[in-house]
């Protein structure tokens, strides 16, 4: 499973001041952390400095990579600041993210095409994020034939079912599941991806919702996720899923978490 | 969902003293306080008592209903004891459990038929519980058959997939959510129910391990579960979970479980 950091993001608190600063011991400390915690990848987004996002983009790939060696997501929607974070990358890169809104596609899709890197896409288009099971198949099917035409496999594929927050649509979690189980067994050596947060937004005890959620996406099928490592309950119930689902031989791994101290 | 609550059990701490002593007020309590903890049912055990099994049971029966109204599981293998709490049994009884042995099936068949009440049904036979899921299946076919031949309908019968540990068997909890799958869809109207602690047996943090594997259980379509309602990290995740999967119309149990404090 990809377990990707999510706390690299200039929208989160004090990161937006030490990439102005150009702290790099901040960056490195909370990348450190997050993998420590049992990350295996990190998001990367620099958002909230729209002016020079490619240069912050450019410094803080550099800056991660100093200390930390994984996948690192290149998160924006501004092609400028995907190639700057796709061109410092040494490892392996994940585009975070594109559409089937026309315009982003033919903006992004060349990068995935030139860096031969991985690429998460969102079920979404022009007309915004669509609410059943069967717009989001279609969507995904007509994402992963352009994408595939063009050469990148399967497993470079992440897609993103897009989670709604239940609040407002009672089946959004349920349309997530489906969406995930349908297109992991449709498309073998596909991934799926999301972020946890969206499904409770506007409800109380959002921590409750997100963890429930997360293992419920999990036993779904869904790989990927872009998570607060530094959750030590979300992430208890990661390593207690991983053994629940045989993914961990003789509970080996459940049992050394236990034994530091992690669960 | 049936939530039954487990404590009314002679093998837990205190319970075999109270009912040797006909203490009414302490059972009365514990079956007040389980189903206000959430339980919408109760299971009634008194095995450790051999001799007197028949009449611990017809007491414990008449006990419990002077204070609450619930459904109750009669849970024995000896049919003098099932036939006690039957007899007593005011509301709606639930006959806890037959197997697909044939001396068992023998003597437990006739008393469904009789009280026209609930019965739960082992995936077990004659050689034990079967490791992988066409075996279990194959068990619960055949348990349905013969149950809905002497007219027990589809809602009356709960199949219990038989969870076993999966720190012998890794692929344990992944059988159980399987079977409960395709019994949930290939038998409309049927229920499945599962005890959650001999998931996690011979392993540390059971707690963990019993409440991932209960909202995988529900994700996988589950939906009676014997529990323990005063684990009120479990009753939340049960709260939660009934949320996301569309079953509580705008959250509004969620939001009065929050209001009221209890998750």
């Amino acid at each position: 499973m990809l377990i990707v950091g999510e706390k690299l993001n200039s929208s989160l608190k004090g990161i937006e001041e030490a990439v102005r600063k150009r702290d790099g011991l901040f960056i490195q400390n909370l990348a450190k952390r997050q993998i420590e915690a049992g990350a295996n990848a990190l998001d990367v987004n620099v958002g909230t400095s729209l002016a020079s996002e490619d240069e912050d983009m450019r410094w803080m790939v550099k800056t991660i990579q100093q200390v930390v060696d994984c996948p690192l997501l290149i998160d924006s929607p501004n092609p400028r600041a995907l190639r700057a974070g796709l061109e410092e990358c040494k490892g392996r890169a994940i585009i975070n993210s594109i559409t089937a809104e026309r315009k982003r596609m033919e903006k992004v899709l060349p990068l995935a095409v030139e860096f031969k890197c991985g690429i998460v896409a969102l079920t979404m288009d022009e007309k915004g994020i669509p609410k059943g099971v069967e717009e989001r198949m279609k969507i995904a099917e007509s994402l992963i034939s352009i994408l595939t035409r063009k050469g990148i496999s399967l497993s470079d594929i992440y897609i993103d079912p897009m989670v709604t927050s239940i609040a407002t649509e009672s089946s959004s979690a349920k349309v997530t599941f489906e969406t995930t189980r349908r297109i992991m067994s449709s498309f073998k050596g596909i991934h799926t991806i999301c972020g946890l947060s969206n499904i409770s937004f506007g409800l109380p005890k959002r921590r409750l919702l997100n963890q429930t959620f997360f293992v419920m996406a999990i036993c779904s099928g869904m790989d990927s996720f872009i998570l607060d490592p530094l959750d030590r309950r979300l992430m208890s119930l990661l390593v207690a899923s991983r053994a629940l689902l045989g993914e961990d031989e003789y509970c080996a791994d459940y049992i050394k978490a236990f034994r530091q101290g992690r669960i």
